[in-house]
């Protein structure tokens, strides 16, 4: 006899789940073939946030933006709260950048120059002054810092000097702030990379203390890594901090959420709620990173977000106690076959209610195709430089 | 009894193979994230040659050069011919480029919208008349075309359009002309690529006719494919047009041949020689396709043809005999022994001997850093723009 | 305004679509570490027919049963094909075995030693006769040839000997029979591979004629490997000869079909019915080919079965017209959308409708476990050796 | 000016590094496909101790042999001991096997049932008793553990237990024995697999205490990992306990190593020394675990082992100070061509004189071959049972 969990419940998870997205994923980007512009995007980062306002007006679970420094620079940042709070929005986690100074050419953080090292760090700190600013808690760090060649430089002394400068960031982190550590695999280095898998960062992040944190983008995985084994084992070890979500075929593809595998987002979403991510004291920040290069950038992200809200409806439907059942008793079809009957739900109409409990419209998508804004930054946005990644 | 091969013989073959450098090789490139740019690279087609003449006057072996349009348009070819003749090179392969033009977001030679492929295909036309002005004898297609999320477009309906468009383009080659088909697994295209492996590049050109082969780019294939297998494949077939030379740990990462893998490339020189892939008849365009992201671009460019060279003098050097013998006898040990005896052997001395008999410096790199080259491009080249990708 | 294909196209298409099931899908199995025996499973190839007799009655679409040769070795095969149809089946493909003999070790059809190659090509002559009493129409040939190390045996060499192969078993065909070439990225053969891609086996199959086609096995590919595009590409060729259905993680997995990816054999099933792969005269074979290592196995062919009906009735679903309006409209969001609104539909209801319009019980497999066969078989099994690869 | 090591040192490193090797590599291996028996392959762990005792006589670096329990299971251990060190050998690394009994089906040490765990456990422990025995000081753990289908148990409950299970045993470990942890990315298991990669295998060692360290197996990584990364990470953790050596095009295919990527080889030792991982304080395991399926075994052992010296060799030869400084001066070119170098030269003919220094035979496959041991034990080795792996 299933015991299939009460939708009130259900909903109401539903309900509190907040989606962070990012500011630079309404701006244009593109490969090293060609980055195609797109009429209509925004021109400053208090562009991007009206953009991001209309993404939660219609989804109700985007409260959220992440900032990209230096793409992200103003001069006020208390100003771009306030333009945000005004637009119910708050700043999230503030993402630095060390790869698009020609002084990066050999790394950052890493280089083997002290001189380059320290400015990186001191790029790592005023970060956290903008933080303090800005009120966000999380200071995600990316370092595109690695090698291209055999022999061009020594990847033990590259850790060492790794360590001392997020050593040196994190003294500085406030009570309230994290530092998020995130890994990838490959590029735009192409031989090693020096923070390459959750290994990697979960070592530094271990020695650093527990402000310190792994950040799982999607990904930035080796082909056919598990990454909900990934997860499952961070949130054991309690140094699960955040998600980049978006989805890849091949390589870093950066496509929506749940657009090339929504199998394997279903699975991390069940081994988030079965292992406490869900919970506000796990402080799991699920953020956004992709790149809408061909699509309609808002109402791409307005599907990202759902995509996200569908993996997690399916893995909150799970009957777990009739799966933990068959587990015990190693029945492996029919443990298989709990998960498979969640997943296989369609659970489109369950999300229709729960906005339309939440006082939205059912179809954010449609919603938002009515509601004019797009005409309206392609008419209004003439003019000026379009954000990008400033490559 | 090893029946080592006889070295004049070995000599003269790695006296006779050209190998043909990239235009764009000379230029600035990077990744999405990031050019590096560097200084004395040439703001134009003249100044590439200029480049290109150096690295042949250093190595002997690298007298044409590949020319990318509209990278390399000038006002005048036959001039750029005569500029390139006046320093001991010839124009090679045309590059068409169908992919940094804003219409060609969602494709060219595939794309939904006649109108695009119209465009498209009289880019590919266009080149064909360079070709008549420049003589050079062969045009190389690389189509960025493809999708990148499920259900874009029609995969089918894209290929009828592909043959079409091909079609055209070879009716219009001369007799001595060669249309040469890349393939490549992914990206620029994340979900779908038009022409992503060598089964559908010699499928379209067996259609095509005998003036159709394929071009085999050893960074384009899915990991852990076996290139030498495709080329030994296609030599068999009479369909071997064209290497694209580079190496890779990742993806499509471009980085100098041999770099990464050199094992393979002497594997892939092994099928080349066994095959018959270096006789003249056969007219294999052994090109290199690199991005020299940080590292010096000159001394890449000759240590690529360098590595090219190495790896094909120890396939020289393979005792094909005992070889023959060993895999007569299903003697597994014996037979991959006679492999590696060649590869293990140190080359360079042999090259260098080749390098002295042909009037050279037995080292290019060397000679190349004392021709002073470099130092006068960098005093030189000031201002104007430097040339790239253009992305 | 979407249009819906109609509920009853779509249930007479899935009533009549076919699933063959494989012979050795209900023997043991297992990797080089262990084979796991389960109770129950057959001790010859009259059971493996009793067994999936149960699978054809709780499904209505698995009428057809794939023979491995020698493991389904009988005496007398007239015999045999009686018994099937007493239970109102059918013996389908014909699957040669050349991999287990001990002179099979360097390759059977590419063996350098003709006397090898003649014992491995009678071998599948005899599979013909097999075939023309069983009345089966395809010949499947998997070839576990290739080489472990670099230089041990001549690619092109075996390629010779491969075309001269196929070529005398061609000659031996039927008027309606077929030759079905199957391709495998790697193993048992860990260096090169015979046919290691569809490239490989189309080329071979062009040069033996129309009733050569291709056999796609969904667990064969390099990482990767975008799968739906083989197919589509080879039905626009007419050379898609059949499926081998399983699924993978990591390599050739032999997990049950569906069940590492659901949405890759969702677009797989989408480019077959776009492109008219369900098509009677398109003769598609649509086969099993799994391997239950540690799950009971009908309930796992039964599972299978319908795994394959739900990714092709949502395929059925997808709106064609408003996905061409959409991809001809550029609308890359719109036209995802449409196929993604065909993948979320729940169609475990209208399977359960069409199973009790065919009269079935619509949860086949607790129909399965209701039934009280797999109580029986563990009993009345007792004794004898359990069938299994025999390796 | 390059200073080159002196070749008296690089001569005593070479002549003192340990190479151990498996006694199932003596034995007969294969694929799920096939076991190709060889003749004269060992019938007892004696046997495959003499067969052993001639690859240290012709290699002169080989004196230690890693047992496998219970493929290994003798009577009275002391005894094999005596007849191992009357050989000049000792007996290395024990590894465990909780893979091959039936209830291992779904799981050893992470088993849901505390029964088999407690089984595992049991036999982990007793492999400990027989180190006693025979003076062996490693424990090697790798565990076939894991899921093939989503939801077929509790991944962090698996991760519980088998913490579990290994603090028991670390309690056991005696002052000089160590735990050795391995890691693997999948195989047998196909979703997921209890210590996939590095991460998790570091992360319980790290638990576990100093006794316990990670073993690198050179074929157990996701498509592309930089594997001397790893390696290079572990030791500057001092938690780099052992190689695995073998090598792999795809999977883990267990060939030679060295066979597949000799410059991949290389880069490891490079790491190794430049991290001290040479150094007998750091105490790091030099294992071959390797499947000789189609070789003849004891040749391919030899070939293995020089692969190993070959490599080492290559990377004494470094010039670490011209490294250093091109690192520092940042010319990428210049560090990789130091690396390149070394890596170019024949270490042959210095082999050659190490061995003869030592008082070898300069070609040890040479002189097994002379030495009628593998005629001998053709004749001699009839009847009884091979080993193998008992799957």
């Amino acid at each position: 006899m299933p015991s299939t969990p009460a939708p009130s419940a259900v909903k109401a998870a539903l309900k509190t789940q907040v989606i962070e997205t990012p500011s630079w994923g309404y701006g244009n980007s593109g490969t090293r073939f060609k980055v195609f512009a797109q009429p209509g995007v925004p021109r400053d980062p208090y562009e991007k946030l009206a953009d991001a306002a209309r993404v939660h007006e219609f989804t109700g679970v985007a409260p959220r933006v992440s900032l990209h420094i230096p793409w992200d620079t103003v001069e006020d940042y208390g100003k771009l709260a306030e333009y945000a709070a005004e637009r119910g929005l708050t700043l999230g986690a503030v993402n630095a950048n060390t790869f698009q100074d020609e002084d990066y050419k050999l790394g950052s953080v890493t280089h083997p120059d002290p001189a380059v090292r320290r400015k990186a760090v001191a790029h790592l700190l005023a970060c956290v002054d903008i933080m303090d600013a800005t009120g966000s808690k999380d200071l995600k760090l990316w370092f595109a810092d690695g090698t291209n060649y055999p022999g061009q430089d020594d990847v033990v002394a590259r850790q060492d000097r790794l360590a001392e400068s997020l050593a040196e960031v994190y003294q500085r982190l406030g009570d309230d702030q994290r530092l998020l550590l995130e890994y990838k695999f490959f590029e735009p280095a192409f031989y090693t990379t020096d923070v390459p898998d959750w290994g990697t960062s979960y070592a530094h992040c271990l020695k650093l203390g527990p402000k310190a944190q792994v950040v799982v983008d999607t990904g930035h995985h080796a082909p056919g890594t598990n990454i909900e084994f990934i997860v499952a084992f961070l949130l054991r070890e309690r140094k699960l901090g955040a998600f980049d979500f978006n989805s890849r075929f091949y390589a870093d593809d950066d496509l929506m959420v749940g657009a090339a595998d929504p199998f394997q987002l279903f699975r991390i979403a069940h081994e988030v709620i079965k292992n406490g991510g869900l919970e506000p004291e796990r402080n799991v920040n699920f953020m956004l990173d992709q790149c809408h290069n061909i699509e309609a950038k808002i109402p791409a992200v307005i599907r990202s977000v759902m995509n996200v809200q569908e993996a997690t409806a399916k893995a909150l439907l799970v009957d777990a106690e009739a799966l933990r059942a068959a587990q015990r008793s190693g029945d492996v079809l029919a443990a298989n076959g709990v998960l498979m009957d969640a997943y296989n739900t369609d659970v489109r109409p369950l999300l229709a209610e729960v906005r339309e409990e939440m006082g939205l419209h059912p179809d954010p998508v449609a919603a938002y195709r009515a509601s004019g804004w797009q005409e309206r930054i392609v008419a209004e946005r003439v003019g000026g430089t379009q954000a990008g990644w400033g490559a």
